[in-house]
């Protein structure tokens, strides 16, 4: 759930945010999300938890904004030229594989952050074996990001790139689930190279039959 | 590490070897990795904490053999006729897509079934925070499985139904990733249907170009 708007959204108040923010990624990177609490949230921003308790309705809304804020703030870093906290869309150039390749190797390099890795496995992690929490946040924070795929798949039926029986949600899964997989369990290094395998493998698996 | 032959490795020693793993798949499934301890099991399976510290070095090594012991009677059930440690091979019955089936969706109907995916969920979660407990699993229990992928592929190249240039360790994870990608972020249901596609997806893109 978006922060309710307080009624002067001045800039202390996006400070205070911002601090609750990075400091309920520091505690489950460091405690895990069990053991992160509103109390060591508040404490460690230098807020009241009243403060928090005022914005947010619970831990998990905290960490789901503050996702979306770090999110945000990579994408700005990266140049995407998008400051809000909606994901930037895949690009269309017309050159599917090569547009692919060009997210997931930000994806990989985001994956390979510390800042963002640490915390996103703590999440995911905890979202393994909580069914509730996982769902939460795979319809906030990776739905809105698989859409993104399914809308430049379409594209590319439309184009005539990707076979017209193929299914768009299914078919992103082989690009998303390799690197995740790989990521999660480290099976192997985690690389560009890597990256670009895959896209070529799996855009020739949906290329039209010639 | 495998447990350490008792010098009579009778039946009662099985039973209790058995007992053990059970209680700690229970145990993992049930408190989570961490307040897992050997104590505990050897409290619910009935045995002094003495045996458990003769045959295994540490908890985790109890849940490495636990899980193997697991997915033998599962293979066994499954009626492999494969009653040890080792993995049943991928047949190759030279049809590729109809042999990755016929593995992916009994491995659908492993990770559906609550006995083998509430511990695996558990110990999932704890490797991807615990680097070093992560890489024990994926070496002991993970690694063996994919190789059989490698095995299956290299043939699959041999017979000219998968181009030379395709690197079969990398190609196994459009099958593999996918699968498990689903299961653990409960995307959406992990279904034999969907494993079919997945299938007939990546094989195309691996199959030599006409």
């Amino acid at each position: 759930m978006a922060p309710t708007k307080a009624p002067d959204s001045s800039r202390r108040s996006d400070r205070s945010r911002r601090a609750i923010h990075d400091a309920a990624l520091a505690l489950v990177t460091e405690v895990g999300y069990r053991r992160t609490t509103i109390e060591g949230i508040a404490a460690r921003a230098g807020v009241g938890k009243q403060t928090i308790y005022r914005w947010w309705p619970s831990k998990a809304a905290v960490l789901i904004d503050a996702f979306l804020d770090l999110a945000g703030r990579a994408a700005e870093e990266a140049g995407a030229g998008d400051t809000g906290e909606s994901a930037p869309g895949i690009p269309d150039t017309g050159d599917l594989a090569a547009d692919l390749k060009l997210v997931l190797r930000a994806t990989v390099d985001e994956l390979n952050d510390p800042a963002l890795a640490a915390p996103t496995r703590a999440l995911t992690a905890e979202g393994i074996v909580d069914a509730k929490l996982g769902a939460e946040f795979v319809h906030k924070l990776l739905d809105p990001q698989l859409a993104l795929y399914v809308t430049r798949l379409r594209a590319a039926q439309e184009a005539g790139d990707v076979r017209a029986d193929v299914d768009p949600r299914i078919a992103l899964e082989l690009l998303i689930g390799p690197l995740m997989h790989r990521w999660l369990l480290r099976t192997l290094p985690l690389t560009h190279a890597y990256a670009d395998e895959i896209v070529d493998y799996a855009v020739g698996g949906l290329a039209p039959r010639t």
